[in-house]
């Protein structure tokens, strides 16, 4: 007799991102011959800035291929903490570089949660988070927000959903799907809240660069008991080099740095050259320039998408998404994005790869596309929603 | 009152390598003149293939920046698959691209281990293979083991220690840090073992390539239910570029790559693009020629320590280590390791990273470096064992 196979409960749980299968089936229709307008995508349609490209290369040239130290170039960390100067002056020994935002998520939930403890997060958020949680066994801990309070967590929230095991809170701003920001004020709220009850928290700024109205300084200004994670791929527009960083307080610097070695041993080095060149002052103009292009798109999209039926609630401030209600079109959002890839040719991720809590009804746009491919994709939109409803 | 800093259990455990507080000592008294002959680095002193660099550029040039699917660029996996020829056909769809040997390694304890759960492993071995189970909650069974298996599991060892929450095993071959092989029928004999009680093995085979006699058979020809750890960083020598694969049994593929989009998104895509040239036909001869040249320096050096009065009991015959019992020379590992760094310049790694097992009475001589300072080294190991001695 054959054993069932050896499988953790973890592997039985994480579900399969629904943009994946979207995104197969968009390949296999252009395969076809069909033109897809992406609007799906978690990832800037620019290329890496060409500065970054050159020191790269000239990285490749001068061998750089050997291991770094577990927490990254020492230069790296140095011009990393100088971002930070106008909120605070960051020691360059709290920075660790990382292998993408995963990584350093990872590490920060590694070093605080046992199995069983919880961290609280969003419902809607970005599904990874609560995936990498259950590779630690924490309990996670999902507060369902709407545009009450712009999709973010709140003291008051917080106190609502306290549980007895709640170790640490992540928060995004902006966030992913929704695009929206957490004021500083409530920032500090929920900060000084979760230091009272001798918690953590953690806050995901990996789309920090791109915000188009309102505050945007770190949460590092804040306090220095804060961990917060960072990544150059989005804002720097180097998703593929799989590169980005952690802030922690300083009393975690020397376990975090074990659990790099043990964990990855360090971050890949060319990226890590690169990405000095990513923060260099010649980068800067480039990376704002991109920034307008997003907020342009944003811009074109939001009203055309109101126009179309669909409900947003909140204004996006920032990433580079609209997580919209589709429910006055009458379709549940997975039957909507099906149909808007098969009928229009236009891919969208539904609501449900974010969640549970009403996320039938919403779906995410991604305007990590051009403005041509966008009003195409809006185009098609529109004829469709008028035939289907 | 302040309360007591949020930290995991597993974050407290795991101790920090005595290997990076030699090397860390070593490179200050570097940088205050002394020259210091190292023997305690787990790296490559080669750079990476001439055609790997080019091809690093070559992606560049092309904007390869973006990320790629989870489980790595097709030709890539085809290319990984094609290696395995002559052992066993093996389906592309098997083979995940990794970020380095650890994602690879963390991927399939992640997909296998529950907490609480056994995985059976040699006292002494690779530290961060116990770390990385320690992160899942897995239970870490060491097995002591010595020169009578040749410092590797045997059937018969398993059965002596099996426990019934054992799951997993995890083997290397060659191991570091004894550089020794399994044979290929006890790896045969494992294998079945392991199938009987409804487990799983994994064998890592990071220095494969570098096999300077006996059998160099990859496991995969023994059983398609096997997972298998390889990478680029030794053999290849790509360590900074940060990437390895996995090949698993068919049941997993599904599993693992849900766990990998979560964990890390994908490999890095320049490093996926240069090991696909560093798998390439032109670069072989150099891999091989590099081989004949660690074979050199093992031949130069394991005489040299046993006439030093070192005992190595089993010869080794992979990787770029000696495990060298240094208890005849009546001093106890880290104060060896200690003099020989203060006292001869020497940089050696002792025994207690590896494990407990009459660990104090080891250390490992790597020798990834130059002959010439290997000469040097050896000849500072001479004079500093005269007087000490």
């Amino acid at each position: 007799m054959m054993p069932a196979p050896v499988m953790s409960d973890r592997a039985k749980r994480i579900a399969p991102f629904r943009v994946m299968q979207i995104l197969d089936r968009a390949r296999q229709m252009e395969a076809q011959g069909r033109e897809i307008i992406h609007m799906e995508i978690g990832e800037p349609d620019f290329p890496s800035p060409a500065a970054v490209v050159t020191a790269g290369e000239a990285a490749l040239q001068a061998g750089h291929t050997h291991y770094t130290a577990a927490n990254g170039l020492p230069e790296l960390r140095k011009a990393i903490s100088d971002i930070y100067l106008e909120e605070a002056e960051i020691d360059p020994a709290r920075i660790l570089v990382s292998p993408g935002a995963s990584g350093a998520l990872q590490l920060a939930m590694a070093v605080l949660l046992n199995p069983g403890d919880g961290i609280m997060m969003t419902d809607p958020g970005y599904p990874c988070n609560r995936h990498i949680a259950s590779l630690f066994n924490a309990q996670v801990q999902s507060v369902p927000v709407d545009e009450q309070t712009d999709y973010q967590l709140t003291r008051e929230l917080l106190e609502e959903h306290w549980q007895a095991n709640t170790r640490a809170v992540l928060v995004a701003s902006p966030s992913n799907p929704t695009g929206t920001l957490i004021e500083a004020d409530e920032l500090v709220a929920i900060s000084e809240f979760i230091q009272e009850r001798g918690a953590r928290l953690i806050v995901d700024e990996i789309y920090h660069g791109l915000i188009y109205e309102g505050d945007a300084t770190s949460v590092v200004g804040i306090s220095d008991d804060i961990f917060v994670i960072n990544s150059f791929s989005k804002y720097y527009g180097m998703t593929g080099w799989r590169i980005g960083w952690l802030v922690m307080p300083q009393e975690y610097i020397e376990p975090v740095n074990r659990l790099a070695q043990n964990m990855f041993l360090a971050a890949p080095t060319l990226s890590q050259y690169a990405a000095l060149a990513a923060l260099s002052k010649e980068v800067t103009p480039e990376l704002k320039r991109r920034r307008d292009v997003f907020r342009e798109r944003r811009d074109y999209l939001l009203p055309k998408l109101i126009n179309a039926g669909f409900v947003v609630r909140t204004k996006p401030r920032g990433a580079f998404y609209i997580y919209a209600d589709c429910s006055a079109l009458r379709m549940d959002s997975e039957t909507l994005c099906e149909n808007l890839l098969e009928q229009a040719g236009v891919a969208v991720t539904p609501g449900t790869d974010f969640g549970h809590y009403n996320s039938d009804r919403y779906v995410r746009f991604s305007y990590a596309n051009t403005l041509v491919n966008l009003e195409k994709g809006m185009q098609r939109i529109g004829e469709y929603l008028n035939k289907a409803t």
